[in-house]
Parts: structure tokens; C-alpha cells; sequence
């Protein structure tokens, strides 16, 4: 057996390890066998040497290995999640969830924090009061096993091998590498001993991967080592330039919501989380067809089978949700009026994201505490007729200075043309089957 | 200013460092900013993607600003050092700076331990009973001032650092990087406050580079630094196939040396030892030509003079020579003998090396404790002739049954062919001034 050292100093000069090398090295991280300096060595390497499709599969089934992972409980639904890869005004989850429960599919949706100009889930669920997104291993396998959903962060007890090194690629300046990303995703969804993924890979100017061809290199990437271990998966790619749906911000995204789930959604949120949900059911096989799929969904969400859902789940993990509304119906907002009368035009999901994010909607260090009320409504879609002095989004924030702020730059970032815009295209660009 | 992640993740990518960006991560080392996983991460980098000469420049004067460093203290007498890259049986530290004092320099010998197969001339002085290494910043700097040399340890207060990066060289697999090697070899001599260093780049089966290639780009990164921050350099390549001298060991080699200094050495320990010391002197414009040199060093061996040096050294340092070698006269070898008749033709220094530091005398790992009688005696040099039955050399050790595994190895190591070899070639290969 190769000693830790040796196989670093093979790794710096190219070397691809074996399945067995790479096990013991993640083993060895949970072990404390193997040092933190040592793990970020490895992350540097891994990210300008490269992993092979061999090594991305070996090092996401140790990772997976390294902790806890669901057991099958005898449920006969078929259990499915999705996971996204990160974007402005991401509140898919938060419907999609309970759509699928009422479809009749099995969520564990084990999410993450907001780092950076992307939101995370867990932030958007706990701005309702009292909600607990901090389950023990044994509270999420018997909420899932009693109520085949909840939504909650990654427990101690999970994959520890990506904790620690999500840690130290955060510090390392290691985190843009297909494969350690790769491992990091896959590592937690084989954990939650899954029937099959749905990925929603969101491509733009609000998203963690700018170009088709970075979100197609992960989808390869992430392709192969499914394949390798056998999990089924889809992956949908979708557009995110301007934000989704009407918010951004966690309590906002979360009202958002409900009120969708409750009545409709805007068209750009509703077509993706139909899509998403459908190709969840047609990966359980519930349904053969991606028509019968979306019918299922609709049906669902119509019939307020998957508002009940939202609500059953809410109240479960602890949130009060009539206190939750009272409360944030006392701030008030900054309105943000039309500038010229037109249309419309463009609305920068990026710079929109960046301006809430700094009104206290996300985290720009780790250590940062989150103002639940920090927010934008966009009150109209692209393409509106707008008149000169009307209203075209609100600004929140606890702050009254930094509400100001994020109104004022929210008022540079809408920008109103003299002329329509085109026809907006489809949310989906593209689906891997 | 950059992050310490963003700095890294550019560098992950290629970058090539600033001065600035360079000081500040080495002083970040030290003052706790910069933590133990992000210059792992560093290291992994810097040997992937390489250093320039720049960076290692700036790297170089960062590490050697870290610490502490010797003043000048006044006196007329130029100070040089020299360092050997390590070799088998490199006991020319002990004879070069009594010889060099003796010439009239300052020699400010900061020295390192054995690891691996070459051994360390710290481990090698403390075997002399009673001897210190661990020197305070302070007693080393009061030894220069009166007596013009010391041969110690790095202290707390020397080059931080670089104690930290080697650390986590040693265990990230990173040590062999030419700009960090550079840097490491180059802040430590530039700490001591140096007019001229000379250095010994060894070359063969013995020493660390085995290559003449590998030893001239080491060189050439060395001279660069040097140039860069004005330091007069000398660089000597010469031999390492077979060990230097008569013996392999730590007490061994102390008293070879010492002997040697009060008679004459085995020629090729004779040979390269004049012309380093004549080296250093042609450096320190002491002389004018390396005929004058090797005349002064050549005087200063003969007339006893450096051996009063020694025994001048070793005492202040707290080293009591009579009880040494009474100590060890106790010790009974075993003795090794000819096989057959006929010439020594090879004695391969690796193999020699690593049989005798699994006798004791070496470490495998930083926590072995060392065995300092342990080594070998070799009772002629190449191409003298044997008699059937006649010994050839000596094992030593404290433990029997490691001493006889020791005599069985060295048996089987030394060659002995029907016919003379050639004449020894000299152990100087090249010299760059």
C-alpha cells in the first residue's frame, strides 16, 4: 500500500488513481489518516491535473461511503429528487417538492446554503418562523418513510467526506473543477438512495455556469459516473438570464410559493417546475408518457393536492406559517417606479442577484446573517407595457438605508425600451434523457 | 487586494505571482492568515504549473524576511557558507569549516538533519557526546562575533517560513520542485547574512539528484536567485557514486574527520574538500587564485591549525571529545571479508546508504531515534587489490543482530572483479563561478 505522500507526489505528476487509492484516500479523510493539508494538495492537483471519469466515479461512491445513506423502506413509491445547479430567484424546489409527493413519488431533498450571488434552499425554508431545516439523520428517514418528503441540510451524519472538502475548496480557491463538483453533487444524491435524479442545469447570465458548453461538460461528466453506478438520470437545461418567477429574496421566494402553488404561477416558473416534475415521473416510470406527465402535474397543482402537500410539510418541520405571513406583512417596501413610459426589456438576473445579496438576502462570507425580508418583487414579465410613474418593483429590507440602496439599483437594472420584445423563448433549452 | 482564495485559484489556472502577492502570502504563513491547507494547496500548485524566476526570487526574500537574520557584527572577516545538495558519507562539513576559519573566514554553518537516505550533519555532530545543535538565535550570533563559527540547528527564530512549507512539503508530496527547493536552500543562507556562498551540487547513485541535468537546473534557478538578490555564488559539481571517504555513520564520520584533520584524508575526501574551501576563499577575494587558495587551505591542514579549530568548536558547543571516543572504542564490528581475490571494483553508495540507515544510523520516518555508532567502515578504496580472506570492511551497531543484518548487506554490496579498475576519475565534474 502506497503511503499517502507517495500518492500525492504521483497525483502532481499525472498520475490516474485506481479505484482502491482513491477509496482509501477519502476513508482515510474521515479518519483523520489524512490531513487537511493533505486534502487540499489534493484538490489543487485534482483541479489542474484533471480526474478521469474513472477516478470522478471512485472518488463520488467513497464520498457517498464515507457516512450515513438512506435505506430503502419499504415504500412502494418510487423515490426521486432533483437537484439544480444554482440560480437567481431559484424557488423550483419549494413547488416542485410538493407536486411530486402529490404524483406520488418519494422526496428527499436534502439542500444547501446561499454562497455568492445564488440562493440556497435552506435560507428560503427557514425564513418561515419556526421552520427547522436542521433534521438528524433519524428525523429525515422517518419523515420520508411516514410522509415520503422533507427538506432539510446535510446532517452530520451525511457524506462527511464532501463536508470537508467543500470546506477546503471554498478556502483553496478549488471550487470550478467537473469533477470534484461532479463527486460533490452525485456523493450526496447516491446517499439519499435514490430511483432516479432529475438535473436542472440552469445556463446564463444568473447562473453558477454561464455557457451551454460548461453545463455540458458537468452533464458528461456527471453522465458517466450515473452510468457508472447505476442511477438513472435526466438532465433538463435551462435558461437563466433574467431571475425566475416574480422574487428574489427568501421570504419573498417562499410566499411566492405558496400563492403558486395555491393559484398559478408565472408562465416562465410554471413551465420549468411542470418539465422538471413530469421528467421526474416519467424517470419513476408513473408515467410512460412526458403528455401523461404533465397532466399528472397539472392535475395536482389544480386540484391544491400539492398546496395541502406544501403545507402538511411546513407545518411538520416546525414553520408557523399565518404568524410567518403577519409578520412580514409589516414591512413596508420602496417602490420603484417607471423612469419613461415603453416597454419592458431586459431585467439582469446577475446584477439583480448581487444588489439583494448585498441588501441582506445572502451571504458574501460565510459568518453573514441573512435579513429573511431582504427582497425584490418584479411586478410585471419581461415584454409589459409599462406607463411613465407606474410601478415596476418593490424593494424589502429590514435596513431601512439598505432598502433605499438596493431600490435605487434595482431602478438602474429594469430597463424600459421604446419597442416589444420578442416572444419569450421557451425556459427549456435542451434535455438529456 | 486580493483574497488568499483568489490568489490561489489564479494560480490554479497558471497566474504568475507579484512581488507583493508573494510577500503577502508568505507573511500570511506566518502571522496565522494564510492556514496550513491553503499553502499545501500553494505548493501542490507551484510544483505543477512551476515557478518563474521572479516568483522564486520574491518567495526566496519573503521566507528569508520571515525570521530573523544575522547582522553584521564588525568583524573584518568575510563571511561564507557552504551547502551540499546531500550525499552518502558527506562528512565534508566537518572539515571544511575548521579549514575555512582556519583561512581566516566567518563560517556560519546553520545545518539540517538526515532523512531518507542522506544523512544530516546535526545528527552527525551530536553524536560526539555532549554536543549542542540547538543554539539559540542569540548563542549563535555571539559565537560568530568571538570565534567566527558555529554549526547548529535552525532556531524558532530563523526563516519561519520555511519550516512550515517543509513541513508540509514532506507530507503533500511536493518536495521535489526545483523553485521551491531553491527557495528553501537560498532564505536560509540569505538569513545568515552571508558575502558569498558556495555550493555543492552533488550528482549520481548516491546523492539526492542523480542526474547531471537534474543538478543543473537546480543550479540554474539558484543562480538566478542569487543574481536577483545579490548574492556571490560558486556552484561545484562533483561525485557521488560512491561514498565520500572511508565511512558511513554519524560517530564514524565525526571521527574520520577528525583524524582526517589531524593527519590526511582519503584522496577523493581530500580533493573536493580543498577545493570548496579554496573556493570559498577565491569568493571572499581572501585569494586571488585557486593555486593561492588551495596553497592557504593546503598550509592551514597541514600545520594543524584547523584541527585546533575543531576541537576548539566542538568543545564550546558543549562536546566532550576524550569520552567520545572512549565511549566508543567499546564497540566491537563485525568484520567483513573477501569472498574471493582479486580487485574492489564498484561500491554503490545508494545501496550502502540505505542498508545503513536501516542499521540505525538514518530515519524512515521524523520519530526514529537514532543509533549513532551505527554505520560502516570502508578498509580500502576501489581498485586496491584483496586476498581471499581479507577484510574489507567493518559494520558497526549497538544492537547485534541488526549489526550482523548490516555485515550480511555490506557483503553482498561491495564488488570484487578479476581485473584493476581505471584510475579514479577526479571528483570535481564542473565548476560555474
Amino acid at each position: 500500500m502506497k503511503s499517502i505522500k507517495e500518492l500525492l507526489r504521483e497525483k502532481k505528476d499525472g498520475a490516474v488513481w485506481t479505484t482502491d487509492e482513491m477509496s482509501g484516500f477519502v476513508e482515510g479523510m474521515v479518519t483523520n489518516k489524512v490531513t487537511p493539508p493533505q486534502i487540499a494538495a489534493f484538490l489543487m492537483a485534482a483541479c489542474i491535473r484533471g480526474l478521469s471519469s474513472d477516478e470522478t466515479a471512485a472518488l463520488t461512491m467513497a464520498m457517498t461511503k464515507s457516512g450515513a445513506h438512506f435505506s430503502k423502506d419499504g415504500s412502494s413509491r418510487p423515490r426521486i429528487d432533483k437537484h439544480s445547479t444554482g440560480g437567481v430567484g431559484d424557488k423550483v424546489s419549494l413547488l416542485l417538492a410538493p407536486l411530486a409527493v402529490a404524483c406520488g413519488l418519494s422526496v428527499p431533498m436534502i439542500s444547501g446554503r446561499g454562497l455568492g450571488h445564488t440562493g440556497g434552499t435552506l435560507d428560503k425554508l427557514e425564513s418561515t418562523i419556526g421552520f427547522r431545516t436542521d433534521l438528524s439523520f433519524a428525523q429525515m428517514q422517518d419523515l420520508l418513510k411516514d410522509h415520503h418528503v422533507f427538506m432539510a441540510g446535510q446532517s452530520e451524519e451525511l457524506v462527511p467526506a464532501d463536508r470537508i472538502t467543500y470546506a477546503l475548496r471554498d478556502v483553496t480557491g478549488t471550487v470550478e473543477n467537473v469533477g470534484l463538483i461532479t463527486a460533490s453533487i452525485l456523493s450526496k444524491k447516491m446517499a439519499e438512495g435514490l430511483d432516479g435524479l432529475v438535473m436542472d442545469m440552469k445556463v446564463g447570465r444568473g447562473a453558477f455556469m454561464r455557457s451551454f458548453d460548461d453545463a455540458r461538460r458537468l452533464a458528461e461528466s456527471m453522465l458517466e459516473v450515473c452510468k457508472n453506478v447505476g442511477l438513472p438520470v435526466t438532465f433538463v437545461f435551462s435558461r437563466m438570464d433574467k431571475p425566475l418567477g416574480k422574487t428574489i429574496g427568501n421570504w419573498l421566494e417562499v410566499a411566492e410559493a405558496e400563492i403558486a402553488l395555491a393559484t398559478t404561477a408565472q408562465k416562465d416558473l410554471a413551465e420549468l417546475t411542470i418539465e422538471l416534475v413530469a421528467r421526474m415521473l416519467t424517470l419513476a416510470k408513473t408515467c410512460s408518457t412526458m403528455t401523461d406527465a404533465k397532466s399528472a402535474v397539472v392535475e395536482a397543482w389544480r386540484s391544491g393536492a400539492a398546496h395541502v402537500v406544501f403545507h402538511e410539510m411546513v407545518a411538520r418541520q416546525g414553520g408557523r406559517w399565518n404568524e410567518s405571513v403577519e409578520h412580514y406583512a409589516d414591512f413596508v417596501p420602496s417602490e420603484i417606479v417607471a423612469m419613461s413610459k415603453g416597454y419592458i426589456t431586459a431585467v439582469d438576473a446577475h446584477a439583480l442577484a448581487i444588489a439583494t445579496m448585498e441588501a441582506g438576502a445572502g451571504r458574501l462570507d460565510e459568518r453573514d446573517v441573512i435579513d429573511p425580508i431582504a427582497g425584490i418583487v418584479l411586478l410585471h414579465p419581461p415584454g409589459t407595457e409599462i406607463a411613465i410613474g407606474e410601478p415596476v418593483a418593490l424593494a424589502y429590507a429590514s435596513d431601512d438605508s439598505r432598502r433605499e440602496a438596493l431600490a435605487s439599483r434595482v431602478s438602474n437594472v429594469i430597463q424600459i425600451g421604446t419597442a416589444p420584445v420578442e416572444q419569450e423563448p421557451s425556459m427549456i433549452i435542451d434535455v438529456w434523457e
